[in-house]
Formats: C-alpha cells, structure tokens, sequence
C-alpha cells in the first residue's frame, strides 16, 4: 500500500486547511458585499466556494485513502491557515473582489510550490494539486478582469 | 424597514456561529470515520453537512435583510463556537456518530431556548429558526437511532 | 370483455389486501428501527414500500379492468390481511429485517400458490402475479444476505 | 434532549393514525370510481394520497425524534382512527368528491384543534400540523369546487 | 435461429395492423371530440396513443426478429384491419369514449384468441401479447369508468 | 438600427397591454371557478396563463429592442385594455370556459387586424405577432369545445 | 370547515391585490431599466416576480380554501392596490432597483401589521403571510446591497 | 372568430392526410431496412417520423381551432393521400432512403404549392404550413446525403 | 421459501456464465473493429453489452433469492461458457457484427432450450428468461439486418 | 426539388459567413474583456454566441437543402465576412458591448435588407432569416441597454 | 501519429486485464455477500465497478488510438490476470471488503510501477493511468475504513 | 502572482488558434458531407466539434489566468493557423473523414512538441494540454477506425 512521506502529509494538510479556510471567507464575502454589482458577484462566490468545498474535499480523501488522518476542525483552521482573514462587516463589492482575488491567488501560490517536493514520493497526489491550483487561477482572473483599473 | 433588535441579532449570530462549526466538525467526522457501517454513515453525514449549510446560508441572509452584518470567519467561528470539536484522528462510527448526534441536539437546544425572546421582536426570523431546529433534531434521531444500546 | 372468474377475482382481492398490509408494516418498521445498520435499513425499507404500493396498485386496476370493485379500506385489510403485524415499539435492526423478511416471503408463497388456478382463467392476471411474486423473493433476499448468522 | 409531553405525543399518534386511514381511503376512492370526471379525480386522488403519505411520514419521524414510537401498523389504524371508511364498491364520482373532502376536513379540524395545546409544550411540532393542516384544507377545497351544488 | 410458424406470423401480423389503426381512430378521435371533459379525454387519448404505437412497434421487431416481414402501410391497414372505423366529424365526450373503448376491447380480445396457438410454438412472442393485451384492457377499463351509466 | 413606425409601436403597446389584461383575467378565472370540470379546467387556465405571459414578455421585448417603451403597469392596463373583466365572485366552470374563449378570440382578432399594417413597416414584429395569435386561437378551441352544446 | 373571520378575509385580499400590483410592476421594472448592471438586474427582477406571483397563488387559494372568492382583475388591482407604480419610461438600474426595493418593503411591512390580528383566527394563514413576509424582506435586502452608496 | 376559407380547410385537409400516410410509410420503412447503414437509418426514420406525426397534429389542431373537423381515419388517409406506398417487404438501406427521400419531397413541394393561396385567407396556417414544410426538406436533405451516387 | 430445483439451478448457473461472456466479447468487439459503419456499430455495441451485463446481473440475484450462490468468475466463465471468442486483433465491422450476431442468437437458443424444463419446476425463473432471450434475439436481427447480403 | 435560385443562395452564403464571424469576434470578447460589470457580459456573451451559431447552422442546412454548398471555412469568412474585427487584447467591458452590439445591429440590418428579394423565390428561407434576424436585435437591445448614456 | 513504445503497450494491456478481473470479481462479490452492513457493500460495489468498468474502456481505447489491438476476452484475462479470484460461494460482507480491497490496491500498486517507464514514451498515457490509480486507491481506503479492525 | 513566460504564452496561443481553426474545419465538414454514412459521421462530427471548443475556451481562459491577451479572432486564426483548410463543396464521407482525422493528429502532434518545454515554466498549463491532446488522439482513431482499409 502507499506509504505516506511526511513532505506530502505536510503539503496536503496545508492545502485542506487552507482550501477550508477559502470557503469560509468566501462565504462571508458572499453575506457581506454591497454597492454596484453586488448579485453578480454574490453568485460568483457561491460557485467558487463550490469549487473550493469539493478541491477541499478531495484533498482530505486522499490524505485518508494513504493513511493520513485529514484535520479540519475549526480550531485547526483557525490557527494554521495562512489565508488573512476578510474584513470584518458590510464590504464594497470592489473591495471584496480585490480581497478575495489575493487569497485565492495565495493558495494557488503555496500549492505550486509543493508540486515538485510532492511529485517525488507521490504522482498521484500531485496530479491532484495540479488540478486544483490551475482551477483557483482561473477563478482568479475572472475576479482580477472584474476589477482592472482601467483609467 | 425592519429593526433588528439586539436579541434577535445575537440569537441570529451565534446560530451562524454553531452552524458553520456543525458544519466544519461533520467533514472532520466524514473524513475520518471507519469501523463497520463506515459507507452508511460517511454518506449520512454529507448530507447532514448539505443541511447545517443551508441553514447557516439562511441565517446569514436573514441578518443581512434587517441589516446586521453576518461574522462566519474562520477566528470568529473557532472563538465564539459553542460547539465542542471533534476528537482528532480517525475514529470509529459509534464513537462518531453519537458525538456528532450530541453535537447535533446541542445546537437545536440553544436555538430552541431563543426562540420565545426572538419571537417578541421578530415573527419572521423565529418562523427561521424553527425549521432549522426541526431539520436539527431529526437528524440527531437518524444518528441515535443507528447506535442505540440495545442489551 | 374479459369475464373475471370467481377464483381469479378472489385472488387478486387477497393478493391486493396482502400487499396493502405489507406496505403498512413497511412503514411501521422503517419508522421503529433502531441499532447498526439503521439508516440502510431505513431507506431500504421506503424502497421495497415503494415497490409494494405499486404492486397494490396494478392488481386494484387489474381488478377493475375485469369489473371487479377492489377493497382496500383499513377495515378490510386488517380483517383479512394473512400478514402478521410487527411487534409494537422501537425494534432493533436485525430483527426488524428478519420479521420483515417473512412476511415478503409469505405473502410471495400465497401468491404462487394461486399462479396455476389463475392461469387456467386468466393469462393477464398470471402475468402481473409472477412479476410481483418476483420482486417480493429477490427484496426478501436482500434482507436475509443482512442477517445471515455467520458463525 | 427535547422531552416530549403527553399531550404532544398524544396529538402526533392521532395524526399518525388518521392520516394513515386517510391515504387508505384515497387508494379505494381511486380505484373505484366511475362517471363523469372520473379521470381528473383518478389523478387527483393520487396527487392528495402522495401529500397525505408525506405527512404522516413527517409526523411518525417527529414522534421518532422525540422518542416516541409511533404506531401505523393496520389494526391499530383500523381500531383508533377517526376517519369513517368510504362506501364499499364502485361509486360514482360526485359522491366519491364529497365523501373524501368531508374526510380531509375532518382530519384537518382535528389537527388545528390540537394546535395550541402542542405549541404549549413544543413549537416545533406546532409548525409541523400547521403546514400539514394548510395542505389537507386547499386539497378538500379543490373537492368542493367541483361537486359544488350550482342551481 | 428462431422458424417462424405461419400460426405465429400471421398473429403478429394481425395484431400490427389492428394496433395501427387504433393508433389512428385514437388521433381522429383526439381531435374531434367536443363536449363535457373534452380536455381529460383529449390528453388521455394521447397517452393510449402512445402505448398503443409503442406495442405496434413492439410487435413488428419482433417480425423482424423471426425474419417475417411487417406490413404496416396505409392500404395494407384499410384493407385487413378489424377495428370499425370512428363516426366522422365533431363527436361528443362520450360517445367517443365509448366508441373507443369498444375498439380496444376488441383488439385485445382477438389477440387473447392467438395467445394459446402462438405458446405452442413461440414462448416469446406469447410473452409480448400477454403484455400488450393488459395494456388495452386498462386503458379500456378507464375510459368504461368515464362513461358508465349511474342513474 | 430599425426604426419604429408609429403604427407598430401602437399595435405592439395595445397587444402587451391586452395580453397583460387576459392574463389577470385568467388567473382570476383560476381561482374562482367551481363545478364539474373544476380540475381540469383550473390547471388549463394555469397553461394558458403561462403562454400568455410569455407572449407579452415577447412583445415588450420586442418594443424595448425597437427604443419604443413598453408600458404594462396596472394603472395603464385598467384604463386601456380592451379585454371585458370575468364576473366577480365564484363562477360555474362552463360559464368561466366561455366567457374566457370569448377574450381569448377578441385578443386574437384585434392582433389579427393589426398584421397587415405591421407587416408594412416591420416585417419581424408581424411574424412575432402571428405566431401569438396562433396560439391564442388553439387554446379558444380547447376552450370552446369542452361547452359545446351537444342537444 | 373554517369560518372567514373579516379581518382574515380582509388581510388576505389586500395582500393579493398588493402582491398582484408588485408583479406588474416588476415586470414594468424588468422591461424599461437601462444603464450598468442591466442584465443582472434584468434577470433578478424575473426571479422576484416568479416568488411574488407565486405567493398571489397562495394567498388567493387560501382565500378559496375559507370560503372567500379572490378578486385580482386588473381594474381591482388599479382600484386597491397600495403600491405606488413605478415611473413610466425607461429608467436607469439604480433608479429602478430603488424603487422596487421600496415597493417590495412597503408591502412586507402591510403584512407585517395584519400577522398579529390574523393569528387571533387562523394560525394558518398567518404561518403562509409569514413565509411571504420573509421571502419580500430577503429580495428587498439584495436590492438594496446592489445600490448602497459606498461614498 | 376565424372564419375557414375552403381553399384554407383543402389544403390542411390534404396536408394531414399526406403526413399520416408519410409516417405510416415511414414505420414500415423503419422495420424493413436491411443492409449496410441499417442502425443508422433505423433509427433516423424515427425521428423524422416524429417529426411527421408532430405536424399532423398541429395541422389537425389548426383545422379544429377554425371549425374544421380533421379527418385521419384509416380509410381517408388510403383513398386520399398522393404518397406512393413503399415496396413490400424487407427492402436495402440505399433503395429505402431513395424512396422515402422523394416522399418527403413529394409532400414538401405539394404544400409550397399552397402555400400563396392559403395566405390570401389565413396568415396563421401560412406560416404553420411554411415550418412544416421546412422541416421536411431539411430532412430529405439528410437522407439524400446518405445515398449520394459518388463514382 | 422457494427451493431451488437443480434443473433450475443449472440453467441459470450456464445463463449467467453464457451472459458475462457475451459482455466482455462484446466489449472487445467494441474496441477492435474498424472500416465502414465503424462508428454506428461500435455505439451499437455498448448499448448490447448494457442489456447482457443487466441480464447477467438479473440471473444471479435470482439465483441468490432462491439460495444457489452464482459463479461469475472470470476462471469459470474461461471454463465454462459455451460462446466461442471473438478472433483476435482488429476485426472489420461486417465480420464483428456477423460474429457477434451468431453469439447472441447461441445464447438466446440454449435459454429457450431451457425454458420447458425450468418453467416445471419454478414460474418465475421461467419468465426471467423469456424476457432475457427475447431481448437477445432482438438484438441478434439488428447485426444481421446490418449485414445482409444484398446481391 | 427545390431550385436555388442565385439570389437566395448568395443571401444564405453572407449570412452565414457573417454569422460565424459573429460568434469568433464574440469568443475573442468573452475572453478579452475587463472591467465592472465583467462575469455579468462574460456569459451573457456566450449566450449570444450560442445563439449565433445554431442560427449558422440553420442556414448552412438550409443551403444544403436546396443543394448549395455552404463554405465557412476560415479562410473564406476572414475574406468574406463584412463584420469588423473587434479591437485586439483586452478590453473595457463597455468598449466591448458597444463593438459587439454594432456588430449585431449589422448584421441583423444585412438580413433584413435581403427579405423581400428572397421572399419572391423562397418562402422558406425568408422565414428562417426573419427568426435569426428578430434575435439578433433583441440581443442588441441587451447590450444597448447595459451601455446607455444616463447623464 | 503516435508510435506506441512496447513499454506502453505492456503497461496498457496488462492494465487492461487487471482492470477486467477487477470487474468479473467485484459483481461475484456484489451477488455473493451476506451478513451485517450487507446492502451498503453491495451498492458501494456496483459504484466501484461502474469505474473499473470506465477505467478498462479508457485503457482499451488510448490502445486503439495508438494502434495497439486490446485484447478483453475471457480467456485472455483468465490466464494473464494477476488479479486473486474471490472465494467461491457466498461470503461474510468483512472478509468480501478485505478480499477486494487487497485487489483494488494490488492493480493499483502493479499500475503506479508502470508509470515513470511510460512516462519517458508517452506523457498522455501516464497522465491517464495516473488519474485511474488514484481512483482506485480511493476506493481501497472506503472498503479498508469500513473493515477497519478498531480493537 | 503567475508570471507567464513566452514560450507558455506563444504555445497557447498557438493552439488556440489551431483548435479554433479546427472547429471551423470541423463545420465545414459536418454540413458538406454526404455518400454512405453520412448521419453517423455528421453527427460524430458536431461531437468532436463540442470538444474541440471547449478545448479552445479551456486555453484562452487559462491565457486570460496568466495574463496573457488570447487572440481567436477570424483574421488572425486565418493567417496564423497550421491547419490546412478542408477542401471545398460537398465532400464523400470517406475522404471527409480521413482529411479531418490528419488535421486532428496535425494540432495533437504540435501540442504534444510543446508538452516539455511548457512544463519547465508551467505545470499547470502543461496538464491541461496533456488533456486535450489526449482527446484528439481517441477522436482521430475513431475516425482512423472507420476508414481503415481493409484490403
């Protein structure tokens, strides 16, 4: 059976926190958003945390299936994501776009550079990461494009 | 419009805030349960877990529409949570599925116990609660009724 | 138009009032059960009812079709149903299968007892017997396969 | 965990029971009526009996959560149910429409006279026989409107 | 392969042409009736068109599949077919209901006729008439039920 | 980009303003209807509703694509429409059926007399309204032929 | 069967001649907004008016189901209804969602006022003027975080 | 209302019986192909004939909405249409779709025929006549294709 | 509960071998076969092995209902089946459909060879297998119908 | 067979060569454009872009009906095509509207000049032209509206 | 094209076979379990072959297009699977999972030895046999939880 | 953020332009074929087609991802694309199929030249251009499949 090597029980854990986090800010960016074009985006989100929920989901599935206990608890959450909070409140739409668009572009930054340290000892999980770090680029742009200065 | 009196946003936020850690503690327990009945019960509680989000979906909207601003970042949850977590690590279904059943019934509790002072204020958001503490407490029934001590 | 012999219209008003019967105890069981396995047992309950009803339902038209007014009222059913209620109360899982199990392999015995008398009358009628007959043995196994002793 | 009362596990019982009785005879009024209309009240019948069944599954999995054991096997349905059996036989379609809608009021009357009692003791049910009662009165309305006496 | 015997041949292809044509006195029939519960038998006529065309296909496969070749063209069926025709023009509600139960009545009485000649040669295709015949007797049954005298 | 020629901003205005006005009516007719019939005439009605709020959708549409303004505000329908308003109160499903046919075939005929104008100027306002005409004429025949007097 | 008391029957008709009012006027919005964020706008006002036609059809059946015909014709409407139209012409999107964030408030809180009144005589309808209630207050609070001014 | 000019009940007359015929012709085609390219005619002879069945209907219906009763009947459809039967018997895939190509022309070009002489009455069975015929070149394009002489 | 006769128990031990065997010969049919009508028939090819594999799947959970344990193993089905393998390596369409059609039409003769003596002693495994050899025989013509010779 | 006359064959190849224009220079904006407003344009543009293409595929079978080859090779659209390329990279999400509705304002107004000369040799390709030419302006009007001038 | 290096095509074909057994062995199990958590395993076996099943037909059709004959048939995989056949004769639902998850992670070990050495011939194959591993190990782990010794 | 390096950039872009290419070719196809197998192939064309542009879509977005300005308009697909353009006017199935199958193989072939050298930069560019060369290859040989000489 696969034997997991402590580089990628690292990198996914990591990931699955910080892909758990990403779906809570995206829903509290999805309650608290206002001003010009809010319905867009507050439908924009929902599909992005859709998307984050089942890549989180698919992290901590593959942790269990080589036999590594995925940890997602709040508490865990809290204190180890490296995903900055939202602020806190009602948030301009603009500003919440911009906000979210860094976090999402953070995560996909910190996937990549485990890529090569996974692909070592583990082609599957990498494979996996891949996957999951191209999907949150492309989120990304789509909220960056809503939000380009274009003076 | 509407005013949100003080009792009714606290009631309408700490919901939130058990929710969204419902939430979070039933993937923990989905991902990491194992022991006879494992399938039955893995799948059980995803679609718990659909149900605690719409719920907490709900509560949220709800502040927004009287204008108070929804809390459910990752900080927030794991400080004012009066959830307790679940154990770490893998863990059997008949320890699993009676500390989430326990879980389950102890957000219905609290939100039983504010729905007399919410309702003086505001019919609508107890018409809310109701149906989420329903919803709550017949699926704690489904988790009991599987591990139920039967000497 | 078909001329409904008296064997074949006392068939089928047994057969009808069997099922009806079996579709009650269904209920009774898939609310009452208690014990591992209860949520695979639960929902496979609601699909052998389900299977049932529809039995119940096309010997009633079979019935009328051959101008036979069909009895299905509770008054009826409990007086000439040849199904043995369930025990009253919450029922652990095991026995709940095992108690269920009978009475589909009863009811499917009583209706092929009537398969060659009937068919002497009436091919149709013959026809949807075996059918049902069919699915009531292959369910029946399907809750003997869970409660096989194993020692 | 909720404790349930006397007077709301009584209320529930009852409701179990005739609802159950209710479908019954909807089934038998479905299968033998004839005369003009007959097709239109075949399918509503069915479209009532599916709503019917639906309740008293949500009342038998309340009384579940509560930890009372419901009871909707057929003797018990045929000794304890309120609800008068329709005329045996076939029977023409104006009639079947007014026997059946006197039977949902009734179930309907019976419940909302249960409802401040229960909502005493548990809101939850209380909301519950709301809706269900809502649905039995629009149903029995639809009957009316179409055997009402026009001269 | 499969010998089709004359016996065999020459009951399916009887029966295709008779279901043929009651697939097409059930369109004239669905666009000329008028009267009381012209809606109800409107639509009802089109879904005993539908199992009726579905068993004329159903029956010329199987031609096929014994190598006997399905005549189903327009002469063939005004020339052999054993249906009357419906009244021309505008008719009311029930003479057509009882115009067209007679018709399905009597197709499914011929094909009854065949169902013991064609088993001692062809297991097979006695299985698909005893199908269809059910089918016809139903719809039969329904459209009686509409139209049945009750003073 | 096209032009708007007074006459078919006029045609198209009286069109949305009618349809607007026949679909009020219907509803009301849905709701007030009692008799034989009731059910089958009160999902028709639900049908033709539907049709008809698509039609004007079209129409306005059309108007807004041609930088005319549609104007369908309750106020501007009650002053200018065309269509005669349903008896108040409770009404017999014949009488509902043929005083609904009636506003039906109106809307229809002033469409119709608008067609040959319209085609003048704007070829794809013409098609649109002939295909709504169409429609409302079939669904006055479903109407009309359900009242037949058959004496 | 229930009695009408006047204040219920009275409550509901308002709330049907309000609700019926604010569907046209949706439709108005829907038709005539131009300017940034049409399409959101334009498509969210459509999902409006499907939630607002559909509690018209609730209420009205209520009132049916008490005994109360409903009156929604349009010079009713014009007559009775407190929601102020909407300005003729075509209007830009902050205008337009302003507006109709207005009208949608003013008839929730109407409702609002009737719910304890109502309740004195009919929990029933005052839990379906509840869920209507709600359902305007959600839509109200989504117009009006598109239109916040963020200065 | 409309009223049916002769020449306008002529050619929908003639229209429906020439599409009956051209889907009964189009069945038999469908169980007698044989040879290279069978599964794909087979099963493109079903479609067109649902489209050919779907334009009977509608011109069925067109007649009924202007007073014409239809006429579809077995006999009519064989005296009256000007389809040419297929061959009997089982007949090669290239000959079948040669044959039934020219059918669908064959009808096609009659309409078009008609179709000036049916506008100077009735702009509405103009333009269901013109998408009728459409649809038929289309499809006798497609089986046209197929049979191409290539050398 | 029914005991299994060993005339029955062999007969549908050698259907259900026979079954898994067409399924995966035609599964490499599917893969292997190339030249004109390719595409058409390696479509075809899935739907087949659709129905074989839903064949094979029925016979066994007959088997299991009537406590004969089935031997769907990929050595015994080696040893056992009595359908000649495909040959090897790419194979063009008309040979495929020719080969695969005589192994259809084996299976479905050594079923009906079965049919007298399985239906003495068990009813409803016979009518199991009059479904399952009709379907193949269906089949079987539409390969054969494919490939015809035409000269 | 119809006969192509040159006058319609000419007028379906430029629609159909500005059509396929359409929908590249509408993929290039969906990709390109920036700026508020962006998810909203972003699938509103593909929307438009689907409708774009099935309206070319209906002509080129159209013109494959009449026996004209249709040509939408790239090559042939870039020299043919009278579309004006948008601006290249990326683009302002107004500055992107405004291009593509001009685009389809003018290709809506090269059709419609072509009606009348094709209406005199070809009903049936006028009608196609007229549906395609009616939705290429109501898209128009959707993005006009989204652009409008308010000061 | 592609040139398929006999490193790939060994890799692929022995895949192929596994794959094959895999799904021969998981329907014995699917029909042969009994005992406690019966009906889970036997529907989480039909989802397991479901993707055995498409993970074969992927194999087998990525040889094809790199001109490899994949070789299915009985025979074949009898005598070169390295797959353990199952124990005859019903089996205990633990032993069936424990059995079948030492296959599910025997293929998959067997295919990841494959995967640098085809990686160096074809980056296309790898990145598909790659995405088949770490299905496959995803189910083992669901089968190793559900068994999972918690003593 | 991702910094895209030249050598991603020109790759992307350029199968862009040649997946674009390919679905123009693809049409031209799909409407200008015609001999034996016409349906199956024009239909398994728009398939192809499907894919083919979800493809292209994929590779802009994922350009737009890393900010790069993708460029799919006519003029520069028509200068810069390596496809060679499909020969004009109706074209034989056989020769259709072959000449498409080589522009299928030709842009796989120059992806699969790019798959290292972006790997260097690009993980994730890289993957997804393994996935959809992976497609065109399965798609050529289904094409290669049916036009195999068999000689």
């Amino acid at each position: 059976m696969t034997q997991a090597h402590p580089v990628v029980a690292a990198a996914l854990q990591q990931a699955l926190v910080d892909l758990t986090d990403l779906s809570l800010q995206g829903k509290q960016a999805h309650w608290n958003i206002e001003g010009p074009g809010f319905r867009s985006l507050h439908l924009h989100l929902d599909e992005i945390i859709d998307e984050v929920r089942l890549a989180a989901d698919d992290v901590a599935e593959r942790m269990a299936a080589i036999e590594v206990a995925p940890d997602g608890r709040a508490a865990t959450v809290a204190a180890t994501s490296l995903v900055d909070p939202m602020e806190p409140g009602f948030l301009p739409t603009d500003k919440t776009a911009r906000q979210y668009e860094e976090r999402l572009l953070g995560v996909a930054e910190r996937i990549k550079a485990t890529l090569d340290p996974v692909d070592e000892h583990d082609h599957l999980s990498n494979d996996l990461l891949i996957g999951i770090a191209t999907g949150l680029e492309k989120q990304a742009w789509m909220l960056r494009a809503a939000t380009k200065d274009l003076n």
